[in-house]
Order: structure tokens, then C-alpha cells, then sequence
């Protein structure tokens, strides 16, 4: 096995964002030399990795010649050139997660179609390479409201993913490459974080339980353990082993699926990486999503995945109508109660629906762990001077 | 209250190793500015901090203009230059833990004579200038063998403290200022970590248990929970209250305590700062010792100190007969027990009894994170290339 620790070995991580940023906790446990490549120069990265380099994920030659300066490449976000990935691992360079595997999640398109290949339950879809396709579709009568809409590339943060109720809604939409979905009516929206390194072990995080904001579209809370029953626990974890399998992935896949108003589970996306549905795994896990992010790229043995008490997330997001430099408002009351642990990203700017930071809520009890993160929500504000 | 989060705000820190480093880790979670002074260019927090400044810590003006470029200023080592601080709090700055209270801590003999006065219960000492004062006392049978001696300023990583129980341990110590202490036969060497803000609040973590290499006299094992008598620990705790309580003491404070065969509490010395006592705290309480620093340093509300889970800390130190480029043999082995996270400093280079890093092991059984701890113990090693 390599030395990596306090060693001449250099990771290289694709993106210098906030989830960069939780992996840099890691590799500065471990004293693992990390590089990292963005095109931002005051990312959440930039001043706390051993080396940054200023360079476009998208850009051929800004991805390739970073690849050339490191041992081992990894991401921390999906939209990176891929070209440039493929030519690096021609040339003898680790990738993980594995080119392919990125050029099949970063296309919803192409993950659609993995699903339906493979046999993985998901919702039936549709997909328009311009607006004009899907419009023409509608007026013809093989797609009627509502349906989900999603963008078939670069949805992040809430962005690129709408309901579409009515002809407003559906003028409204970017002219881009798109996929839509029937609106499925379902009880829970669950997710499962599974690990699996080069060797082939895999582990696989409890199930946990998200709910969204119904305007922004992005996670209010993350429950773990989901407060489901059993059985439907273990057919997300299977399902969730299953895109793992299929997909021969290395690397930290976050599955996210629906549990059905008859308890069906039905693959939505995945994430090659860790996922804001693991962050709960910092103060919770014996082993965080981060941690195991390291030790399955690095053919490390995987970490124990259980929970040391119940875990509940929070996003901090910006407050709709503040725009500029950030105040955490109240972030003090928030400190005075037990387990609750804020995470700042480190992002100097405010504005509506961006994710800022998020709060952890940990208690040997998931009633009183809920019942703090309401107040947890209800306190905290993220809003400029 | 000020705004510390993604602001202006700059705190400084004197010292850049290990404990920076792991505080590093708490000041980037709240995304706070960190500058960090240290005269080592390649120490553990110079590449992963906001700010590093190249200076010697005993240096008047290294210290001084470092001061002028901060908001606020705490340690990671209590040996500082002292004159620097006392002008930089003239001038307005803000120093946790005060500047009085390190020039207490800094020299072992104002220590013991604070404890004196102040009634608290300590082994009793006598102290000299010179080495030919001590054997001046020794030639006059004013002093016999075994006793204890210890360095009175600068003692680190076991060195400074010698069991002297013969004429050649005498003639072999170096001769600079030293206390002398009866050699108290002990049951157990307990710590409590206190903190406290500036207003006051207070907040103790469970007594630990620590168990010390014979030889290099570090400690081998921290225990949490110690595994004492509820009354004893209750004992210490108060103890520890107590020393917090006289200091007037802002920040966190460790207490290193003797149980004598008889049950008495005697305080062996403080560390005004986070200690290898309380590393188990990362994986295994709710509030770990590093937040808990900067929460009292920044007069923030006080964390929840109790535990999860058990924690066992198991030192890792450089090996003897081994010097140079560092290797962590078996790490890997370690990393395949379930709740085994380990640290690893940063430093390049290993030496015999080097604090190099460190393994905490998490339990729900503390039985069974003992027999873990024994197994991380004889399976890593932390030898040289």
C-alpha cells in the first residue's frame, strides 16, 4: 500500500467549494498534501490547502495540467472536464471517481437512461435536446401539467430542477438540454451515501430522511436515522447497492430516492461525491462521509458507518432580499443549545437561496434532535449588513 | 456581541504546531480568520492557516508587531515572550488567557507557589536557581533521593521532568532554575479540562484518566471516563474549579492532578490552553476542547462537554532508534477497526519520543475501547524511511 501520510504523495481534488473545503478537515488530519483547482480565487478552498491552483474545471487545458501536477485526482464537484479526465487516465493517472462514471451522472439525461438500462427503478422521463422540443411535445399533447422539469446539465444549488404547473411556468423555462418527469406524489424523499474502494469493499451509511423547502427546492432538513419502516429502509439500501454495483463505482456515491405513497423506491439522481445529505456524518457517524470520501479513493479499509447518536441537518441558506456581506444573525442563541454545531463555508457574500453554511443538530434522542433543529431554523438568519 | 463568522475579524495565535493546528480546524468550521506566528517554516499550521507569520515566540518584537495585526490573541504554548503581551494589552488588545495568568503558568516555581498560596493542594517542592544549589541541598541532606525534578520553565514533550533516584541521575541534570518534588507514590494521574469565558461561564469535561510511559514519561493512554470512584472525580472537579476559580482564569485550562494512595487530589501543573488530555474530545464529546477554546476565548457561549461515547487516546511518538523522514507503519492496519480515527501532526520528520500524531478510539463499551487502544498501541509504528 502507498504511504500517503506526512508523505511526497499529492491529491489533487477538482473544485475549491465548500464540500472541498469539509474534505481539507480530512486530509489535514491525515497530513495528506492536497491541491486544489477553481476558478474562484477566494473559494472556501483557497486559503487553507496546501496548494491552490487558479484555473476554469470546465477548461481542458486548466484540468490537464493541474491532473499532471498530482498522484491521485478526485472531485468535489461533478461539472469538470471530462476530455481532459479521460486523456489523464490514458496517461497513467488514478482517477476516482472513474471518468466514466462522471460522464453518466453528469448528464441527467444519461443517468436516466443508466437507470432504465440497468433496471433501477426511476420515474419515467423524457428528454428534449432544446425547449422547443419539450414545447412542441406539449402542444401536442404527450406531456401535460404538472410535470418536473429538469436541466440535463450544471443543475446546482436549487437551480435547475422546477415544477411546471402551468403555460407560465413552461415560457419560463432556459432553452437547454432537458429532461421532465411525471410529478410522482410520494411520502419521503430518502438518501443513502454508499462507499466503495478499488479493492471492492463497500459500506453503506443509514438511510436518512430529507425534506425540502417547497419554494427553493433545497433540503430543510436531513433526518438520521429516516424515520421509515425497516423493511422500506433496507429496499433503499439495496436499490442503493445496486446503482453502486452497476455503475462498478470507487469513490462516494449519495443516492438520493423516493419512497412511493406505496412504498416504492425510485431512484432521482446520485452524486458522485460527498452530499449534503451526509453532512449530519461529521458530528453524528463514527466515520463522516468526508473521512470515507478519502479512504475509499485511496484504497484505504472503509470506515464503520454507524451513528454515535441521532443526526440532524440544517442548511443555512441566504434570506431572500439580502444580497451582499453576510451576518449570521442570532448565530450566538444557537450556541447556547446542547449539540448544536454550526459550520460557516467560509463564502463572504450573501444572496437568496445560497448555501452558506449548515447546522448540525446531535442528540442521543431524534424527537428532542428535531425539535432543536425547528428552533435551530427559527433562530439563525442569514442575512447582510 | 461582535461578529466573528466570515467578518473582519482577525485572532491571532502564538504557535503553530499541533494544537494550532487542531484548533485550525474548529477555526475554520466558523470561518474565522487565523493568523498564526511561529518560527518554524514548515510548522504543522503553516500552510493550512489564514495568515502565517515567520517569528521566534520568546522574541519581543516578533510577538509585539504580530499582536498589532490582530483583533484578538491567544496560545497554543504558554512560552511566550511575556513583556510583548502585557505592552500589547496596554495598548488594548485583548489576550486569552491573560498575560498574569501564563506568567503564573510559564515557570513551574510561580506555579507551585500560587497553588500555596491559594491553599490548593499540591506536593510539596522546594526550589532552586542553579544546579549547584540542589546539590548543595542534596550534599547537606536537606534533600534525599528518590525525588522529582523538573526544569522550571520551557519543560515540553517530557523533557524537563526527571525521576532522580541516584548520584548519577543527579550529576547528569542540566544546570538551570528547577523545582524539586517528593516522590508521592499515586494511584492514578487524573485531568480535568475547565473552561471559562469572560462572562464567567463555566464549563468542566469529565475527569480523564491517564497513563504514562514509564520512560520517556509521556502519557501513553487518556482515558475517558477515568475509571474512578464517582466521589474522587467528584473531588478533582473541584479542584480544578478551584485553580480556574483563583486564576480568574479565561480560556481552557487543563488540570493535571495526582489520586494519592489515600484519595487526596493534588494538583501537579496546568496547561492554560487545549492539552493531549482532551484529544479524545474530537471524536467522542459534544463540544471538542478546540471549539470549546475559541468558544471561551471569544466570550461565546460555553459547549455541552459531556461524551457520546467513550474515548481512549493513545499517543504516537517517534519510536527509538529512529530519526528522519517519517513512516506510519501499519496505519492501515489500525484504520480497519471500527471507531480508530487517527491524527497525524505534519512534521516531516521523526525522532525518538516525538509527539508525531495521535489515535483516539471511540466505544460505546469503554472495556472495549481499552482492549482497542492496547492493539492501536502494539500494531502502529512511527518509524523513519
Amino acid at each position: 500500500m502507498k504511504n500517503y501520510f506526512s508523505s511526497d504523495f499529492k491529491l489533487g481534488v477538482l473544485g475549491g467549494g465548500q464540500l472541498g473545503r469539509m474534505l481539507l478537515t480530512e486530509t489535514q488530519k491525515f497530513d495528506i498534501h492536497t491541491s486544489i483547482l477553481d476558478s474562484n480565487a477566494t473559494a472556501p478552498c483557497a486559503e487553507i490547502c496546501n496548494t491552490f491552483v487558479l484555473g476554469d474545471l470546465l477548461d481542458f487545458d486548466a484540468v490537464y495540467n493541474f491532473g499532471k501536477t498530482v498522484d491521485l485526482l478526485t472531485i468535489e464537484i461533478e461539472n469538470v472536464n471530462l476530455d481532459a479526465l479521460d486523456k489523464l487516465e490514458d496517461e497513467g493517472l488514478t482517477i476516482y471517481p472513474k471518468p466514466q462514471d462522471l460522464r453518466i451522472i453528469q448528464s441527467k439525461a444519461r443517468q436516466k437512461n443508466f437507470y432504465i438500462d440497468h433496471q433501477i427503478p426511476t420515474a419515467e422521463f423524457s428528454h428534449y435536446a432544446y425547449l422547443e422540443e419539450l414545447k412542441h411535445s406539449f402542444e401536442n399533447n404527450i406531456i401535460d401539467f404538472p410535470f418536473v422539469w429538469k436541466a440535463a446539465r450544471f443543475g446546482y444549488d436549487g437551480n435547475g430542477v422546477k415544477i411546471v404547473r402551468n403555460i407560465d411556468d413552461l415560457q419560463s423555462l432556459p432553452n437547454v438540454e432537458c429532461i421532465t418527469e411525471k410529478l410522482i406524489p410520494f411520502k419521503n424523499e430518502l438518501a443513502v451515501i454508499v462507499a466503495r474502494n478499488a479493492d471492492g469493499e463497500i459500506a453503506t451509511y443509514p438511510v436518512v430522511e430529507m425534506e425540502f423547502h417547497p419554494e427553493a427546492n433545497q433540503v430543510e432538513y436531513v433526518i438520521c436515522p429516516a424515520r421509515i419502516d425497516f423493511k422500506v429502509a433496507e429496499k433503499a439500501r439495496e436499490v442503493a447497492l445496486n446503482v453502486v454495483s452497476k455503475l462498478d463505482f470507487v469513490g462516494l456515491l449519495a443516492v438520493e430516492m423516493f419512497q412511493t405513497v406505496d412504498d416504492k423506491i425510485l431512484v432521482n439522481e446520485v452524486a458522485p461525491r460527498p452530499h449534503n445529505s451526509g453532512h449530519y456524518s461529521i458530528e453524528a457517524s463514527y466515520t463522516n462521509q468526508f473521512e470515507q470520501h478519502l479512504r475509499s479513493i485511496l484504497n484505504l479499509p472503509l470506515g464503520n458507518t454507524e451513528s454515535k447518536v441521532a443526526g440532524i441537518m440544517v442548511n443555512l441558506v441566504g434570506e431572500e432580499g439580502f444580497s451582499g456581506d453576510v451576518i449570521y444573525e442570532n448565530l450566538n442563541d444557537i450556541l447556547r443549545i446542547d449539540g448544536v454545531t454550526p459550520h460557516i463555508y467560509g463564502k463572504k457574500e450573501t444572496r437568496p437561496f445560497r448555501k452558506m453554511g449548515h447546522v448540525t443538530i446531535v442528540n442521543s434522542d431524534i424527537d428532542t434532535a428535531r425539535e432543536i433543529a425547528q428552533k435551530v431554523k427559527e433562530t439563525i438568519r442569514v442575512i447582510s449588513k
